[in-house]
């Protein structure tokens, strides 16, 4: 990874030679054994411009702010296409910086999106590319942040936060070295700021994160208490380590007001020739004296940075570059008079000096959620806005951790590089987000969909072949992954009276979970291996699972079973609808039997299984009760559906709700339930019983308690939402508990540390409750909690939502969006999604509920969350001949509950990416709270393990190698962030052992068997 | 002038020495005698890049179009300030062009606007010009037209478009040698191409003309016979030379719909990355190559030319090069298949594959005016707008000359610099032409008038200094140059009872002509030189030339007198308001008598002189005849004043009269005579006899015949136009006589060849008579004539104006015109010019007009034209002591009638630009008409004259060394255009011989005395 001296010599010969052929002459021959040895890469804060003391340093940092999709898609924005919508591209931005920065080694820039950056390497030349390496070795050029996009913090998942990071900074790495490892994390435009992806980047090695959003309030209460920069204590189980220093920037991410040089704004260029009209370097030099003053009043040191640059700006670098050389020059002639400094810095340069400066910082813990720019302005409405791509992009990962997992096994002509792509850029601050325009959102969704077909060709040729190579039995080199299964459509299964399901666990621990397939016939018989024969259950397709295809999908019926997998592994399911002649023989075969169905009930309708009982009116057919059988702990509750009208603004603020902003119309929502019964059916078989409800024509829901299974699934499926009033309509559903959770509530910060909500309460600011719904909604990306002492009411999402507890007991979530109107935030379009045919956007998604006792609830909670967002995946095959259903796992033996098996992932053929977490906080559970040793010697069935290299969260260096810079803080006698020092893993066990929340990286060097 | 070979090895050490900075190493000391002797310029045509046979070659040219000011002044273009108002910034198009030839030898870039060029050539360092110097030398960077500006050719003097021309082109030769003359002229944005400016390219030697605006149906005509690239006989006197081959380019200047890569452009750019969304190579190769197909077929030969570029565009050149290199790349690809090659070109390039290809060519004779661009959109009304810019813009044309014959003379702090430069700006198609917005026209005016007060210091220094040397008497230091005499400001004369009034005459021959000073004594005594008293005459000032300043101006009269002033040379008189006393004691002195005011008449008003006799009806106060009284004609006439409503666009068109746009709202004009008297006053002195009209009450004339003038001078001030009505107004002088002119009338092209115009008619195509106005309005620089076979009617301007003579014996001229809407041409403000305080503009002008005999009125019209744009210059000097009057002229003899002399500069202290112009064209006059020869021998007193170098008519290259390319023509077996070839003006006796319409520009070496 360090930088070859053979290419560099090589190009510089080449560099020579065309100055040669510029010239037209011939060279002496002398000129070619030119060596330039010494040319040693200084990147790094050795290389930062010089600071002046007795100054107040203004580092002036050039940089562009390059969206990977929002008003155009990615490729648009690169190639600067459909520059009628947006004037950018990408591809135009990095020639002229790098031409801009040939002229003068003094000049810098930061380059931050390696999705863009990556394209545009690829077709440079070798000259070029040459080039580049040198500037980056210098220090000219640096790489900040560095993932394959900026992603969201509210409504991404930790897995897929990390997995993006860690695409962009391998291809850094790869390309250029250690001089490619961004020290620097750099949030700038996203819309509010999370406390575990703080952590996650202090686990990076990050010496400090920049940020330009946070709330107004906060921001005002920090600039008059000089905290703008603070240390942040990002999580209380790992310390220390993963403290991380950050600074909320003082304008945003622009320039000042009147020095923007780029092709959007109209600021004055600094006219210094004074034959000619216009001269007016003093009022310039004077006007940004001013500024630096006032800024650097708000600040701790004699530092101030300055983003010299916004969205997409440096398209012609020169302007920038010709201007700031000249602010620079003129102010600098006066900074004796004035005390100002200024100089080309870089955000790791400006964290280099505040360092230097050797102050004692402050502190905080929790999060910056959600975003206020105005009291009336929260941007909350994007943790739910398009929530399709939400749930696409959440099932995503899971085939792509599939896809990973599988593709450590065997060489294969698909690979899962296009899902980890399309993956990357979809955790995007305007991707995920559902704040991109329509057809960007469409593009979002079409690589994904182009990345899956990719891993699910991956997927079924792993699997197959290991089955093939275990069973001989060879599968279809084709099967059915049932895209449409949302709609009943699954050609496989609708068509065929026998077929395989071929099912694969990515956790390391054996799964059941339910499998439920389109059919046509009226029973199945279900082998499962070792020639037994499953339970399974037939019922009707409800009205709203139906296809709504007219070229495909006929199914009538479900075919329910419950699938168990072994960690690591996959399980095949022979299905076969017998001939009527043949079912009379089934006696002892168990078959799919048809389930009860009630249509008209009397009384009170109760589903239940070994762990949970559900009641739901039998008048009105709402949810009336929880009972947790074993804890044996009951609550009142009831569940419904309401909408908040969107704010169009009004008197107090022209702020209306949209693709960011949510603004109800008044505080109380508008019930979806008109008083009459919702209850439409109740089924029950021997693997679900299930509710349906129907609360208007538009809204249902499915209430479901599968088997075995510690939680019920609440399946609802929303829209298209009526507008024909033309008003917006945000849907929310909400449980309504008589758990007394009072103020308090816990929203899980990225999937995985938990944040306690207080109702009203921020712990940094005095908070103004001007929106008392917009302004405590919490992004939920994968779990709700209110608790008392006795109970825990908990419901998980399967993608992420946003909600709160605006009263005692009851839990809200926001499942659907559908407005009118465009809330100025620059997306320029409503959040109005519509289908083909102009019908408004049909949504369907699960939350998974259950009550338990408050010792007991965070293991479900934690295990259940692994598993909503590891789902087994399945296939079907309908490849005839011997098929005898087969199980098998890749891994020796099942891990700890306490385990999850982050990411396993190839790197080269004979070294994998491997990451093991802690998925428990400490005080969660008694027992799983408490570190926990692994071995990984021979944990892997196919490979043997010689060596193991521990690297950092992003895996772009070996962890003892990272080296933090160390603050002081208010309270402390020592510096902070202690280094991450665990136990190594070293041979012949390589044994891991994990404290609470730990995550551990490695590179596993790997033998195949 | 060629390429200094020390400062070739100099730069390319710097280079070489930047190299081993950058790479931190020691270079080996034999690369300091690396040598560049062999790398000799090959600009030129044989630095095109190759065409290629049997293929359509399409010569992509990339350029931009860089306006000398329009929206925005000459330098916010050049700086890139004011933005908001339009985005182009000049300095960053010429670095990022450099930057972008850089990159590939064979790219190609024009360049044609030499006042942006030199303002940023002086701002690069030595690399940068030795870098740019080698871009020149390669053909790489082509300087094309290369005029100080892109003049305007209907609003402009021949005079001044001579020395914008030479300005530009001085600089590039100096600059850049040979490689530094521009081979092709390029007026691709002038509305309108007139036969002299032709003319004009073809004495400078240019090989071919490119415009991209002619009249939509002479366009149609011209696609539709093929006949959009010909030969134009420019001037029918100089016959061969004078050929010009010219293309109309078939686009505009813009790039193919579809192809444009620039900021402003949404074109889709080319993606050529497979591994990327939205590949569409395909798309866009086949896109281009049916456009060139489409476009080839309407021209004549293999070559087609394309303007890749636009306003201000190539401010980012990589986005343009960067797709063209692509499009290049991928249409020559399939060129096999399409038959078309693309290639980087320049227009000279292109000119020269024409030449290549041996066509016989069609030829025309006509221009190209009026413009319009669609059968209600004619381009006649920038002929008068702004007419107040236009008299400065002529006037100051005057001092400049005058400034420049003073210069040669004497070294002095003053320089004509910042006035010919001026002067050069104010020639651009939106200066002069009156479509600049307000605060640009106010930004011309400003450097006019700082070019004039340099200038003034400068006159009044070098005539003081001669007349110092030449009597001892030392004049004042700061004399008054009376700039605000118009409207009757003068302190000197107002104030003090004795000044001395200098005036100075450019012109070859003596003139006698009007002085007019403000003044507040009851009378004075003007002395001339040897004593004697000249005749003067006081009179009231009339309301129109009374100040209109608070803070000065308080004359009341005005003193008159007829100066005589040797050829170029000067006379000074003493004037000396007597005391009471001393005036009874006057008797035989003359003293200024009190003209004869008559307030009231009865019967007919008759003025006359020695040559005119002006009747005006008694009753109405309108001129009713004039007499020649010399030969005897008469002719009754009458004058009055019109104005068209402007329109605003009706059913027909939506086309309104604008700042570019004449469209009448009806084809009538309005009369301004209400049918009462317009008789004020009559005024006859000892010098002059007026008679004083008031149309309305902001519109007034007077008519004056001065002593021994052989025309009557009609001066007119117009203004503030009312527009409470709010209709824009247009507002025309109209002759009606009773000369059988029938359709036809002669205009003046750019001041010097006439053209004959008939009504409804053009030469080269069928004319469509959709504006009978604005159709037939034609520029009139400086004349415009009606006759018949007894007598011809003449008026002569004191400016550009428009006009026509759209019935028999009828003569109009658009003096003023005040418009409430924007004619959507871009300058987006409506033509509405407002003073101070709001109110509309006020206009002053002379026509001058005479009636004489066909065969004597070319003589009085071509000596009456070259005076009145050459008047005598006076200033008032209020210095005391022995002051006795003086006259002196530089030139040993006044040279004959049809000799001008056009241009007297110094070049270096001992090298003067000298052209002399025989200013007949062939049957003007019987006796003037002929060829003529001077002897340059002694003629000029100061200097003896040592040698004597014929030049091109820009003076950037030795004539015979002019070679231009060579063309067979329709109906002639010899090739066009034949070489300039005058008798060599030789030693000892410099004798030249001018032909009718010659003008010979030489570098004279000279010796002071």
């Amino acid at each position: 990874m360090t930088f070859p001296g053979t290419l560099f010599s090589k190009s510089i010969h080449a560099e020579i030679l065309i100055l040669i052929m510029a010239y037209g002459n011939v060279f002496l021959a002398a000129i070619l054994s030119f060596s330039v040895g010494s040319s040693l890469a200084k990147c790094g804060y050795q290389s930062c411009n010089p600071t002046k003391p007795n100054r107040v340093n203004v580092h002036l940092v050039p940089h562009t702010h390059d969206d990977v999709g929002w008003l155009k898609t990615v490729d648009e924005y690169f190639y600067g296409a459909n520059n009628s919508i947006q004037h950018a591209g990408v591809q135009y931005i990095l020639d002229s910086v790098i031409s801009a920065l040939a002229k003068d080694p003094g000049r810098r820039f930061i380059y931050v999106e390696s999705a863009f950056f990556e394209r545009w390497w690829h077709q440079q030349d070798e000259k070029t590319q040459f080039q580049v390496k040198q500037f980056v070795n210098d220090g000219r050029l640096e790489f900040i942040n560095g993932g394959w996009s900026m992603n969201d913090e509210a409504c991404t998942h930790y897995n897929a936060i990390i997995d993006q990071m860690s695409e962009g900074l391998r291809f850094l790495v790869n390309t250029f070295g250690k001089c490619g490892i961004p020290r620097v994390a750099w949030h700038i435009d996203p819309f509010g700021h999370s406390r575990e992806q703080a952590s996650l980047f202090a686990q990076m090695g990050f010496d400090g994160f920049f940020f330009g959003r946070l709330g107004y309030n906060d921001k005002l209460h920090r600039l008059n208490t000089k905290t703008m920069e603070q240390v942040w204590h990002t999580n209380e189980n790992l310390g220390s380590p993963a403290d991380l220093f950050f600074g909320a920037l003082y304008n945003g991410y622009g320039p000042p007001p009147g020095f923007c040089y780029d092709r959007g704004c109209n600021d004055p260029p600094i006219q210094d020739d004074p034959t000619l009209f216009d001269y007016n370097v003093d009022e310039r030099v004077a006007k940004f004296t001013k500024y630096a003053k006032d800024q650097a009043a708000f600040f701790q040191t004699d530092n101030i940075i300055m983003t010299m640059g916004s969205d997409f700006q440096y398209e012609n670098a020169n302007a920038w570059y010709k201007n700031l050389d000249k602010l620079i020059k003129y102010v600098n002639a006066k900074e004796e008079e004035s005390g100002i400094h200024l100089l080309y810095s870089t955000p790791s340069c400006y964290v280099s000096n505040l360092n230097a400066a050797n102050k004692t910082w402050t502190t905080k813990k929790e999060d910056f959620m959600p975003y206020g720019d105005a009291p009336h302005n929260f941007w909350s409405g994007y943790f739910v806005s398009r929530p399709s791509i939400k749930g696409y992009v959440r099932e995503s990962n899971n085939i792509l951790q599939v896809c990973k997992q599988l593709e450590c096994l065997k060489t294969t002509k698909a690979s899962s590089e296009r899902l980890r792509e399309a993956m990357a850029i979809a955790q995007h601050h305007d991707a995920v987000t559902g704040t991109e325009k329509q057809h960007v959102a469409d593009d979002y969704a079409k690589r994904l969909s182009m990345g899956r077909v990719q891993c699910q060709a991956l997927i079924s040729e792993v699997i197959s072949s290991d089955i093939s190579q275990k069973t001989g039995f060879k599968m279809d080199a084709t099967p059915d992954h049932c895209n449409y299964v949302n709609i009943s459509i699954c050609p496989a299964s609708e068509t065929q009276n026998s077929f395989t399901v071929v099912v694969y666990n990515p956790i390391a621990r054996s799964v059941t979970s339910p499998i439920r397939l389109p059919v046509n016939q009226a029973t199945y018989t279900v082998m499962g291996p070792n020639g037994t024969t499953v339970s399974s259950q037939i019922q009707d397709v409800t009205a709203s699972t139906k296809s709504v295809r007219r070229d495909r999908g006929s199914a009538t019926k479900e075919l329910i079973f419950m699938a168990t997998i072994p960690p690591m592994g996959y399980t095949t399911y022979q299905v076969t609808a017998p001939s009527m002649n043949m079912i009379s023989r089934l006696g002892s075969i168990r078959h799919s039997r048809p389930a009860t169905t009630i249509n008209r009930v009397d009384g009170d309708v109760i589903i239940s299984n070994e762990i949970l009982s559900l009641s739901f009116d039998g008048i009105t057919g709402l949810l009336k009760s929880m009972t947790n059988l074993g804890s044996n702990i009951s609550n009142i509750m009831t569940q419904s559906f309401y909408w908040y009208e969107s704010s169009t603004g009004n008197n107090v603020s022209i702020q209306g709700s949209g693709a960011y902003i949510f603004r109800p119309n008044k505080s109380d929502p508008y019930p979806l339930f008109d008083g009459t019964s919702v209850l439409v059916k109740v089924v029950k078989g021997d693997v679900v019983q299930e509710v349906q409800q129907q609360f208007t024509p538009w809204l249902s829901q499915v209430v479901r308690l599968y088997k075995g299974q510690s939680a019920a699934e609440f399946t609802w499926t929303v829209g298209p939402i009526p507008i024909g009033d033309g008003l917006g309509k945000e849907i929310i559903t909400r449980f309504d508990t008589n758990v007394q959770s009072g103020q308090m509530f816990y929203t899980d910060s990225n999937g995985r540390q938990m944040m306690k909500r207080v109702l009203y309460q921020r712990e940094d600011y005095p908070y103004v409750n001007s929106e008392p719904v917009a302004g405590n909604y919490y992004p939920i990306n994968s779990r709700i909690i209110i608790n008392d002492t006795m109970s825990q009411f908990t419901v998980m999402t399967d993608r992420s939502q946003g909600g709160s507890s605006l009263s005692n007991g009851s839990v809200e979530i926001m499942i659907h969006r559908r407005i009118l109107k465009d809330d100025n935030r620059g997306v320029g379009e409503p959040l109005n999604e519509t289908g083909q045919f102009g019908d408004g956007l049909m949504v369907r998604g699960t939350h998974t509920v259950f009550l338990a006792t408050p010792k007991k609830a965070a293991y479900i909670q934690r295990t259940l969350g692994e598993e909503l967002y590891m789902k087994p995946y399945f296939y079907v095959s309908t490849a005839t001949g011997n098929q005898s259903p087969v199980s098998s796992s890749f891994i020796s033996q099942a891990l700890p509950a306490n385990v999850h098996l982050l990411t396993l992932e190839q790197l080269k053929p004979n070294v994998l990416l491997l990451r093991l977490e802690h998925q428990f906080e400490i005080g969660d559970d008694k027992a799983f709270s408490k570190p926990v040793t692994v071995s990984l010697r021979d944990l892997f069935k196919p490979f043997g393990i010689s060596d193991v290299e521990e690297l950092s969260l992003s895996a772009n260096q070996v962890l003892k190698s990272v080296d933090r810079l160390q603050w002081k803080i208010e309270g402390s006698s020592t510096t902070t962030p202690q280094a991450f020092k665990p136990i190594p893993a070293t041979a012949p066990d390589f044994n891991v052992t994990l404290n609470p929340m730990d995550i551990r990286t490695f590179n596993v060097t790997v033998s195949r068997h």
